[in-house]
């Protein structure tokens, strides 16, 4: 097969219909487990890292000219290089490190997108003592970590995500609109199934991230156990609130849960008391409800 | 069980930390199939619809009182119920459609959003011929639709989502960064994989939608096929401004393109020559490029 | 349209090519939430039930007569009818149930068999104690069982599914067949991750299921932590062979367990030190290991 | 940390509560993609391989002793190495040659499986011709095949899997048992849609499997297109009935089919005609149907 020569496909620009508005690239689905040896027992640490850059790259673009590109197959030797030597005790000081080597070794690099998130693991319990280094999964819910960095400013976003929760009482729907399209009942004890993500923002440039991580966590079990939920907005804003007033770091927090329904199924077609017992599990379609709680200025 | 009182709950909100910036809420995976019985064929239009609401619903969230609130289940019950009386040609223009319903209905609506996807179904051939009502599912690959409508303005986005491609030759990269993390060599006859996602903006309010995504799908696979490959960045870039160049009511596209990398397997270890023809499929980790191309003004 | 007549498509069987050597059909996917009102708390239990009959079906299959057909609806309505007055204490005893009354009720079954699985559900702790009603999810980890049940015998077996495992030592792979082919290195420390999947038989017919599967899976962690490895083959039979010691009900138990291979990445090329920290956590290809460990008889 | 010696682990066989009944290990995902290069064209073939091997490996389970093991990553080794000198026209083949090789080159192995599955790609279309080296992706339908040899014997099996049908008409399901369970209407004009996984045997030893391949798809797509349904049961047959005709290689046919259903939505209580137009699309619960047609001795 012959090719077509190169020079055939490279057009004056100003003769194209557009012009390169934006344009972002990096490497995705960079894992990492890291084993720090202790003297009376292992860590693990096990994260997933997504890269993007934002910079003077047009030429790439327009013109196939990779001079300016970092490949992201470097990008993915970087992370190993630097988790090599970084303590790896919380995934956003980590994606802060990645942000600032990019920013700072590429001048043509003007924003950097660091997105991590971290597995779960927790030590195995033998004879009622933490194991020191066998461990087993926690499951789909993960710690998450957004960087987004420029040569001015960086802000990092915390989450918990897939946090999921179930209730079967205290929790009620009721004095919602009522018009054509309604047929939904109103009801004062319903099974109340989600899945908690929450995101937010710090007050501060180096906050104990581990431990805010850790108290929002705590946050979300306790008041969705002990909330009289009238909707799952109620809920959802009495868990945003509460967050802030237990973690005093957090500047906002967004809050998603979707309404994973239980729908009682009818026993009576079959000569049957419906006692509130009974429910079809359903994925689909479900609620999704989301708020940003930001906190008081002064 | 007894349960706390609702008034136990209740807070002053003055006295709360923060308060409540954003809110959304609305209905996820609404499915639906409708059949238009022809004379003589049936049409057949599967597709999935989220719906977000946002506007006066504060209430719920900080006091539980849902009379602001359309209920999530009866959003379902109207796509079901608007989808009876409407053509479905296009999705993009049903999304409209249930977009202006929520605002033209509920007063406290202040914006709607509808994100919907169709499952793409194309006719069997039984003896040559396109059968009227039996069909085979063509894949993950998606047509897709975001409609954002407030009552000043509906901004509507098409999209092509997961095209999956690969090329054997035609593709280079070459003439990248080496700096002490760089380890990748440069390779002049590489396979190109992906999985196109394209996402466009209209010149005009009332664009032929069908057409134009047609139009945009198949510059996408001409554009991969032929352009003589520097980088994903550079094909990227040609196909956009293709998109741009053949279908005149696009304002702008966003691409996003992973490199799904397929690695020389070295074969040198058992004897054999590397000739360029074996190949690890990998899903991990993958590049990930994008780019927005925006009409020329004029 | 017209349609063929359904005369048109039946024929005589003897002039086909071949005959209906084995049939069987069910529902599948039937999901369910049980949730128990007790005077101090509320237990919950989320099933998934899959269904399927064998028997004198064949005409439905040869002539589209249904008229034995169970529909797969109907299967569907008896799990929730059936569910309103099984106590729900184990999977197990609930899935013998409905095989029961499938084989009790219609003559043309012959065999039926039902595979459940249990999502687990723990108490969320609030200031310590586990709360009555409100639960968090334990992940993708799954309890399973499938019972197998003729007129003649009922066989029921167990299953811990998707039990996620990881060692950071005490994990050796060496002394293995060096040949042609073999480039991998023989290692004294290596990380050990895998996700245990063990099903088994019992010795009687009433077991206690629950008490059983407790003790499988404590047998499962504590020795995947305890045992020093010399191969997933190795701790697999050492799992297998304490299990049948702890759980005397235990007449046999198969073990699947993958080999989720965390790959040393090599930092020489960067001027850094390899020290057995850094690793790329990979998901394919993987090993996968699998044994049977019968009890000895007598 | 110190470590149990090796010697602690070790007991001797005769005092274990159980014994090593069966064994296998192998590989899984080994991921391929080959391109031969012709004159005029390129192929490609993508291929995800499994394989499994049984025999004589009991001291690497009940000892620790790996001097029989052949490495998974070998086995992975080999995969590649063989493709490199294996036309690779159908995967069939491919997995014959490699479980000849391990059968042949190791003698602990007793028996080999290969599953192996083949990605489907087409070629592009450009100016209505076929790309020489271009190509798209054709879905989740997969061509796959079984091989499971011996030193005696070898059964290949092959398959079409997750081939997505539907049809708007030309389905019935009425005439079924009604009884305390059933609420389920019976119905003359319902939507059909399902997934189909078909797989067969061979009557001789060297079939053309490719051609066996595309004559069953196809057989597969006609008459589930033409065949007026009475249940899926009914057209499940008459698809193995038809495959058995039409491709006289083939010894039986076992074909699975869920019934993916599209449930009415009852538009009555909105003030709209129920006319069979709009529907529920679902994924769970479903039904789930199959058969093994064989063919007639003579």
């Amino acid at each position: 097969m012959t090719r077509t020569d190169r020079e055939g496909t490279t057009v004056e620009q100003s003769q194209r219909p557009g012009w390169l508005q934006h344009n972002a690239y990096g490497k995705s689905r960079v894992r990492l487990s890291k084993v720090t040896r202790l003297k009376d027992r292992h860590d693990l640490k096990e994260i997933c890292i997504n890269i993007q850059l934002e910079g003077e790259f047009d030429s790439a673009y327009t013109r196939g000219d990779n001079s300016q590109v970092v490949a992201t197959d470097s990008m993915k030797n970087t992370v190993y290089a630097l988790a090599a030597d970084h303590p790896l005790t919380d995934i956003e000081s980590f994606g802060k490190s990645l942000a600032n080597h990019f920013l700072g070794t590429y001048k043509q690099v003007t924003e950097c997108s660091v997105d991590l998130y971290e597995e779960l693991w927790q030590r195995i319990a033998v004879n009622g003592k933490p194991h020191p280094y066998a461990f087993f999964g926690a499951g789909d819910e993960k710690h998450k970590a957004a960087v987004r960095a420029t040569r001015q400013a960086v802000v990092v976003e915390s989450a918990v995500e897939g946090l999921k929760l179930v209730k079967t009482t205290d929790s009620e729907f009721w004095g919602f609109i009522r018009d054509q399209y309604t047929t939904l009942p109103e009801v004062k004890d319903r099974i109340f199934g989600t899945s908690v993500s929450a995101r937010w923002l710090y007050r501060k440039e180096n906050p104990d991230f581990q431990a805010c991580y850790e108290a929002v966590r705590k946050v979300i079990l306790k008041v969705f156990a002990t909330h009289r939920s009238l909707g799952v907005q109620h809920t959802m804003h009495e868990i945003g609130q509460a967050a802030l007033a237990d973690c005093n770091e957090l500047s906002e927090i967004r809050i998603t849960m979707p309404n994973e329904h239980r729908i009682p199924f009818n026993l009576q077609p079959f000569g049957l008391e419906n006692r509130n017992e009974i429910f079809v599990t359903t994925d689909e379609p479900y609620g999704l409800i989301s708020a940003t709680i930001k906190r008081n200025a002064g």
